[in-house]
This record gives structure tokens, C-alpha cells and sequence, in this order.
């Protein structure tokens, strides 16, 4: 793809030239999101950040990894966009705001509205999750962080042992990440969930078509077995007939440190979109993993920053300039101890 | 008047002059606006924009219009502002606020509040809409529209036919902008509304005591015939006493292409202050004429952030330095072809 | 003390030393925050503003502080962060925003939450009021205007007589201000309450077992006589069984002009943390001592500006670059004559 001036919208655009592309920028810009290194190949630019549905941590890190690069961010304050509400169409709500700023990002509760968006727009939009719909930018921070934490890249990923646990059907990332990893070869997809909650049958016939093998299964303990990746996600209670259903297979699918240290390949990465339900019972990553050197979560929102720093300077056709523009921080920056 | 340092509260405080120098600036920082240059007049400078009724558009303009020059903003994010909860009155917060940034902007629910907040701040105040009362910035980027659409300028505008449609009773933006006109020679207004939903007497005095002509009528091809400027504004069926009534005003005034091809001067120009209502039957202005060349209601917002920076400008006296820090953008912006 | 790297979460972390470090950067930084001087040591850093309760006012001042020297903010727009709602524990929420910014400032409703915020979070993490406990951004910007409108300095601030009026039992603003000047010696404390809202007796006795003079009145004539500063707080109706009840406490502890001349040593300065409540007959100090040269209470919140901006730099470790990086602002600032 031509990533400069284009919408992101889909992880079906992307193909492994366009992942490698994006991880060598993405790399490159690590000690600009810790503070280390100042980057202003954006300077001057200006993000509208539209978020009509509530998400304080993905919108901030669209937002702080547009900072990072040098511009300034409008935010949209509202889950409602004022005037939408007095029947104004996405494509009008577009048009205007496309003319106020030079890239957009936008949330939207219903899937298919990003493009509409994108349709109407002067500027280049990406996704960041229209409903059921795709959030790309998810998948890529994922397979991003799994290359990372293994030390593997595109061309050795191949053949990944990798566990989806949870709640498969209603989980845009799980699918959006499963869609990306059949990009490679002989990938292991273990999906494990309650039978009500299987991964739709369109994207296991479409994994399996791309030589995939899958294994699908109710049962965590032979689901994770020699995985290097497992990959944890919310048991959503709001979708299930009664809590008390719900409240079985939280049981069932939380992982903490004894079963880890039971149940789990030892150097296997532990990984999850976030946020976690922390509270007791309910969690599908247990706090008493914290501090384990396989939890990667906090990585991974991490990684989230470069990732959507390399998208944005990507898009703004600016790939050429970030080495020249790399220079010394102001500030001195000093991590807490932890 | 003398723009820097001053309050903006009304449109009557505009005469000729000061809209030549306004329209000047706006022009010259079209390309810093589209992102193709880079502005910093007002690095280093503080903007607190005080939204105290829900308005994504007016505000993100705003917003963009003061980063687009290098400041930074600070922005309300609730419609309320928490302490006023407590009893604090608009003197307080406008004092307070001065006394964090160098220039306000306010929008609040009620006419005359926004005169308030000037009354007691340190700094600049620019009304963004006080309710039922003034929106002087929608007004002057009106203006700007038309003589931009037209290839007129402020001397030739004299004797502009201009039809203002629909509800002319409760829209502020109708009012402001008649009385921005007044202040040419020779207008002809046509003003098309349902006879409960007339422009308010008082209004209609003041321009025919102007010399200008004004010719009221509730039959819409009547009234654009002939018309330069057709300025559609939304029929708010939230004042009627039933929907009924309501549904009926709607289905007059609503304009559509093949109603345009028929009744209006072909090289007439279609504004509305939006948002528009883009539900079927009760659009203003029909989706058919998206891509019409003579619909100038996007390219109406964005001149709103032109003429805003030219306000800013002016206001923290920087008219001088524009042409000097004009610079090349570092990134490379790409509109998407639509 | 040791400022760069560390939390700033209660006033018991300041010694007498660190409170000259703090207000000399502090009174440095005036020029900056008037906006008559540019200051850029934070150039490239990113705050993470994060309010988890209304509070337009603090939010700004932090905004705007950090923003005055040059640096970036990611803001929450909500009141509530919209994954805690799905069950996501301090600890996450703090450690997954401390990977995208270089410093956080939190407020939350529960005491003791900033704490957890801080044991979980990469970064420094100020505190901005957590419910009930500490706000020591508050009681320090109140210390900074003592010594400025007194004209005295920590050396001679000792032997203050200063009044604390009203609610003292639930305002964590006169505790934490009460705890910060028990620093010094021989300070007499005039605590005017009503009964039902004593000062706690633990920090009573905390300032007397410190060698200070407290007395405790319900008397406000007898509590401001002869006292150099008046800290006026807001009496919380609804802490009382009864509005009726909350009625004659306000009745009782409202300051006014004509008060002020009779009672109070014209020399005295009035304080309060506002918001007041400017509604008549609740007023805690009256609209009609707006224009009054003793009204200490905009000059106050001006300070927390400054204030604020000395702590994020010393924070950030930028203490000895403040000098080298003030430069002239581009623009004019031009202050309206009120």
C-alpha cells in the first residue's frame, strides 16, 4: 500500500511489505515515546481526534503519539457529537472537520461508519474502531509486541503456537489479530472459549483455507499448552443470557500465577487489549502476575505509541525525514523505580 | 475599532474598515489554514476556549484557527463548568480563567453572559454565541464567503440580492449577518419564512430605515428568484406547537438540485450556517447537491478557520508579523481526491 | 527533598528548604505566566492531566502551567475513565498512561487513590486532590500569597496570626495549609467554626505539640481581630442535617465591605480557595469587596500558576536551565483596564 495520504481502515490493506515498513519506523521512533529523543517531523501539523464513543486510553494514546511526533490535537470532548444529534450526517460532520486539520482519527459505535468518514473527507482518516467492526491499529501494536517479546520477526514468525482464550465472538481485536497473523505461514491458532462464545465460523474457514491450523476448544488448560502466546481477553457479561452464566466461565478463564506456573510454556508471553476486569473473580489475568517478567501487557500499550507514531508519520509522507529530525531532549526525564 | 487588545462581542462593532483589514489577514493565511504553510505568530501564547453549551464545530474551529498560529489551547471539556454548580458567578470564573491564558473565547447559554466574562477579564474576550443573542465571528466568515464566492469585494457587494430561508425568528446567525449587511449600500433582502417564524421587526425596521429593501414572503420561489446568495437555515421544529405543524414548513423550504435547476440563478450560491438536518424530508439543503459547484456550505466552514485566525491575530496585535513568519510546513500534507 | 523524579503528594514532603527552592523558581516564573516572557524547558515533554472528578478550575491551572513551558497535554474529558467502569484497578489504568507521557497529575474522589496511582505509575505523579486527603499544589500556592502580599519571606513569616474561617472540618484546604505552616514558629491560629465543624482535633494538637498558638472560636468578630490574613472557606450545606441549619452558619461567617472596615486590621489580607459561593446571602466574602485592594483571592489563583509551573520543573529536573531558556514572547500581550 501507499501509505502516505491514504486512510487506514482495515488490517486487510496491509501486506508484509507494509508491516515491515511500519515496524522499522516504529522501532526507530522507541526513544521519542519514552522521552528520550525529540521528533517534530510534525510540527505544524494538526490531528482531529474524534471519539464518539468513551475510550480515555485509546484516545490518549492516539493522542500523546501524535504529540510526540511534534503537532497539536484537536479532541473531540463529548461520546456525542453535538450536532448529530440535530440530524447531521457523518459525511457533513466530516467535510467540516476535514477542513480544519490535516489528519483524523475516529471512533464511532457503528461498524461501516469510519468509512463513510473517510469517505467525505478532505484528509487521510484512520480507524480506530467503528463498532464489531475492524480497530487497526490494535492488531498491529499485537503482532508488533509478539515479535518484540519473542525475538522473531516477519520472516521467522512463521509456524506461532498462539492462544486466543475468551470471549471470540464479540472481540473485533481477537478477529482483526487473527485476520493479520494469516498473513504468515502455518500459524497455530488455539481458540479457546465457551461453545456460545466461539470465534466466527467465516474467519476459522478463512484461516484454514490460508493453510492455518486451528484448534478450537472449551477447555483452557489444553488450550494454552505449548503456546508462546496467549492471548487473554474479557469475558463480556453485559452479552450473556443471565450474569450467573457468565459468572462460570470467568472462572473457568482466569489465569494467574499458579496456573501459569502449571499449565503454561514458561517463557510463553502473556498478552491482552485491555482493560482487564481486576476485580477478584473476574479476572482473566490475575494481579498476582504483575510483576512476572512473561506479562506483557503494559508492553504492549506501550508498544501502542510507536505503533500509531509510525502510522502518523507514515500517512503525513514523512518517512524520509525522522532520522534528520531525531535531536536531544529538553527535559531530563527520570523513570520511577518500580 | 482597534482590534488588538480588544473584545469581540458584536458584530456592530465592525465598520468598513475594520472588515477590509479582518478579510485581509484572513486571505493571506489561507495556505497556513489548508496546512500548506506554517504560522507562529502566537507561539508561546494560551488560548482558554469556554464552551459552556455543547458545540463540537464552533469549538474544534476555534481550537484549530488558534493552533494553526502556534499557541497552544486550553480547553473546557464538560458543558458545565463544575464550580458555577457551587454558585459561582461569571465574574469569578471569567477572573480566574484571565488570569491562566492570554486571550478567551466563550460560548454560553445566555444572551448578555458573554458580556459578563469580558466585563471581568484580564485579557481578550471573543463571543462565540450567547445564546439568542450574538455569534459576531459566524457573521464576518459569512460575509467573507460571499464576497469570495461572488469575486466581489467590499466595495462591489453593494446591491447584493440575498434570500434568507426558512426559520428567520430564532436564528441568531440570520440576525448578525443582516446586520453586517446593513452596513453596504442597496441590499435587497428576501426573506422567506413561514409567517410565524418572520425575522423580528425591529431587525426589519433597521435595514429599510438603512435604505436597504426588504421584501418578506412565505413562498420560497418567490423568493430566491433572482437572489445571488440563497442562506438556508435549519427550520427548528422544537419551537412549534406540534410536530405537525412543523413537518409542513419543512417540506416548503426544503431546496433539493431539481428545485435549484428550476427556481434559482444558476450561478447562485447555497449557504447555510450547518449543521444542516440531513434526514430525508426535513434537509434544508438536499444531500443531491453534495457535489454541486454552487453549494459553498463547505467551503463556508472553511473559511471559519481564516477568519478566526484573523481575529486572533489581530486581537493579540501580531497584524504586523504574519507576512515575516510565514515559513514552509515541515510535513507534507496530501488531500485525499474526492 | 529531592524534587526531579519524585511524587509530590502531600505537603509533609516539604521541608523549609525545599519551600525556597520551590517558590524562588516560582517567583522566576512570573514574567512567564503573565505571558510577557517565553520559557521552553518542557519543550518535547507530555503531561497526563488526569481528572477523575469535576474540577474545570485546578484542571486548567495545571494545563495552562505546564503549557507555559513549553510542553504538551493529554487531558481525560470525562469525569469517569471509562475502562475503570469496566472494572479496571488503579494500578492498571496509572501504569498504562505512564508509558505514553512523562509526568501525570491526578485527581480522584478516593483517599489514598493518588497513592496507588503512584506506586503503579513509570513517571512522576502529582497529586491534585484526592477527596478528602491532600491537595498540596493548594496549600502551597496559599503559603506562596502569604509571603507575597505580606511582603515577608520564610525567614519572617514566623509569629503569623492568620484566621481560618468556616468549615474547617471536611475543607482539606485548611488542613493541608494548617500542616504547611507548622513549619514555621509561633504561629497563632484563629479557627472560626461552628461547632459541628471544628478543625479535627488530631491536627488541633499536632499545632499545639508544634509550640503554636491555635484558639477556637464560633465568634467571627473575636476570630479576625488583629489577624493578618483571613482565609475564608465555603460552608458545605450540604454536610448538614437540615438547610435551615446551614442557613445561620453562613449568615453568621459572610464577610462584606462594611465587616471588613469595622472588624478587621486593613492591613489584613482575605483569602479563600474558591469557588465562592457568590450568591446573596451565602456569600462567604461579599461581591461588594471585588475592587478591594485586600481581596488576596484572584492574586491567588494567578500564584497557582506559578506555583505549579515551578513544581513540574523541578519535576522534570529543569531547575538550572530556567534562566538560560527565558527569551521574549512573540506576541504582545495587552492586559484590558479593569
Amino acid at each position: 500500500m501507499q501509505f502516505h495520504g491514504s486512510h487506514i481502515l482495515s488490517v486487510e490493506q496491509f501486506g508484509l511489505t507494509d508491516l515491515s515498513v511500519l515496524f522499522q519506523n516504529a522501532a526507530k521512533l522507541e526513544p521519542v515515546a519514552r522521552g528520550e529523543l525529540a521528533c517534530n517531523v510534525l510540527d505544524g501539523a494538526l490531528l482531529g481526534n474524534l471519539f464518539f464513543e468513551p475510550s480515555t486510553r485509546t484516545r490518549m494514546s492516539f493522542d500523546a503519539a501524535f504529540c510526540r511526533l511534534g503537532g497539536r490535537v484537536c479532541d473531540t470532548t463529548g461520546f456525542q457529537f453535538s450536532s448529530m444529534a440535530k440530524g447531521e450526517s457523518n459525511h457533513d460532520a466530516s467535510r467540516v472537520i476535514s477542513g480544519y486539520v490535516d489528519i483524523m482519527v475516529v471512533r464511532h459505535p457503528q461498524m461501516g461508519s469510519v468509512k463513510e468518514f473517510a469517505d467525505a473527507s478532505l484528509v487521510p482518516v484512520i480507524n480506530a474502531g467503528d463498532g464489531p467492526g475492524e480497530h487497526p491499529s490494535q492488531a498491529l501494536l499485537d503482532l508488533y509486541t509478539m515479535l518484540k517479546e519473542l525475538k522473531r520477526d516477519l520472516t521467522t514468525i512463521n509456524g506461532l503456537r498462539v492462544a486466543m482464550v475468551g470471549d471470540l465472538r464479540f472481540g473485533r481485536t481477537v478477529h482483526s489479530l487473527a485476520k493479520l497473523l494469516s498473513l504468515f505461514k502455518g500459524i497455530h491458532f488455539h481458540l479457546v472459549s465457551p461453545a456460545e462464545l466461539r470465534m466466527p465460523a467465516d474467519i476459522v474457514d478463512f484461516l484454514r483455507a490460508r493453510g492455518h491450523t486451528v484448534k478450537e476448544t472449551t477447555d483452557l488448560i489444553a488450550g494454552v499448552a505449548n503456546c508462546e502466546v496467549i492471548y487473554a481477553t474479557r469475558i463480556q457479561e453485559e452479552r450473556f443470557e443471565s450474569v450467573d452464566e457468565a459468572q462460570r466461565f470467568k472462572g473457568s478463564y482466569a489465569i494467574n500465577r499458579a496456573f501459569f506456573d502449571h499449565y503454561c510454556d514458561p517463557k510463553a508471553i502473556l498478552m491482552h487489549p485491555l482493560p482487564r476486569d481486576n476485580r477478584s473473580e473476574s479476572c482473566e489475568l490475575n494481579n498476582d502476575l504483575n510483576n512476572h517478567s512473561q506479562l506483557a501487557i503494559f508492553r504492549q500499550t506501550d508498544n501502542g505509541i510507536v505503533v500509531r507514531m509510525a502510522m502518523f508519520a507514515l500517512v503525513m509522507g514523512m518517512q524520509d525525514q525522522i532520522d534528520a529530525s531525531l535531536r536531544p531532549v529538553g527535559f531530563k526525564k527520570k523513570l520511577i523505580a518500580v
